[in-house]
């Protein structure tokens, strides 16, 4: 598989899940402001609309894009390291963490927040809304350690989505236990390994940035 | 299973995928304002988001929330339906599109579009992305009778919003190719008993709302 990806944004999920399943891919990064790769090609050759991250299967096939879509085909191709629940019903509680994940909180909070050009009323309209969603997952995580009865998928991607709380200056003090599965989660090998990468690749990209103005 | 819904809202696409399933169910009206049921009764102590669709299945177990979840259940609730499929590339790709109309459309694009509170500058970046979203989506159809090879619940979702697109002032004309997908999607009759049922609650419900002010 290869991965088309920007450090530190929502394709951490991916990265997470593929350490986690233990997968081999190669990972090819794209400049989220030029949507350059590294090699200088235009990644909207490969998705027009420039979002990552894009999955590219092995079997030749079309890519795969948006974040629920990847994480669900990469947790399916190692069912054994159970990222993804088979059961019906719990799969259904997958959509739905990962939908929740996606709109309310990714879409609905985080992109606005972290938008150096949104308009303040853009931004204010997010900020409104991050005491009922980030209480909705404080709420389900009191007395699990994880969103479903495992770690899934759906935990690597809230974990990527949370990370971004500082830079867009969402105080999760108010949550103790989002703070208490932020630490649990982080302290997962696949993770940990994961973060420190996407870290040192997103330092790397700033002073690109930089040297560049 | 029951069903929480409000008129013309996203909660229309599992009406038509219970229809188009023939699967019985109990159909709960929520005010969209008020988040009071019919009887006066608070939604929130349903859902505490006050957000349909809700769907409570018939195992008693807990409620479902968001919109690809709940669709993709009712499609497994009745395989025979074709509204979900099985083959896990081709599930990928609905969990794609399931996923682009909830994040790039749904949430992106209609919602501030529709809010009649929304700042000029929310309504004005939904509106610099109407373009490439829904080429997006032209190109998808062009050539093919539905989002994936059948009517699935990915065409079931993606016609609700864009049945949202005369309120929202988005002109589709420029994409005949979607023009000529909504006629033949509401041509089916299930489709077409949803919108109309639908459509008739939502001129009730505005009705009720002119009557109090």
């Amino acid at each position: 598989m290869k991965l088309y990806f920007s450090p530190l944004a929502c394709s951490m999920a991916t990265r997470i899940a593929l350490y986690e399943a233990d997968l081999p891919a190669e990972f090819v990064e794209v400049d989220p402001g030029t949507k350059l790769m590294r090699d200088g090609a235009d990644f909207r050759l490969v998705y027009e609309l420039g979002l990552v991250p894009v999955l590219q299967p092995d079997d030749g096939g079309d890519v795969l894009t948006e974040n629920a879509a990847v994480l669900q085909y990469v947790a399916d191709q190692r069912p054994e390291a159970l990222l993804a629940p088979t059961d019906a019903r719990r799969r259904a509680d997958l959509h739905q963490w990962l939908c929740y994940i996606g709109t309310e909180l990714h879409k609905g909070i985080f992109i606005p927040l972290l938008n150096p050009e949104a308009h303040e009323a853009v931004k204010s309209s997010a900020r409104s809304k991050v005491a009922s969603r980030l209480s909705w997952v404080a709420k389900r995580l009191e007395g699990r350690d994880y969103l479903l009865n495992e770690f899934s998928v759906a935990d690597a991607y809230l974990f990527t989505v949370l990370n971004w709380a500082t830079a867009a200056d969402v105080d999760m003090t108010p949550w103790p236990a989002i703070g208490t599965y932020v630490a649990r989660v982080s302290a997962r090998k696949a993770v940990a390994r994961a973060l420190n990468e996407e870290a040192a690749l997103y330092a790397a990209e700033v002073a690109r940035h930089l040297a560049k103005t």
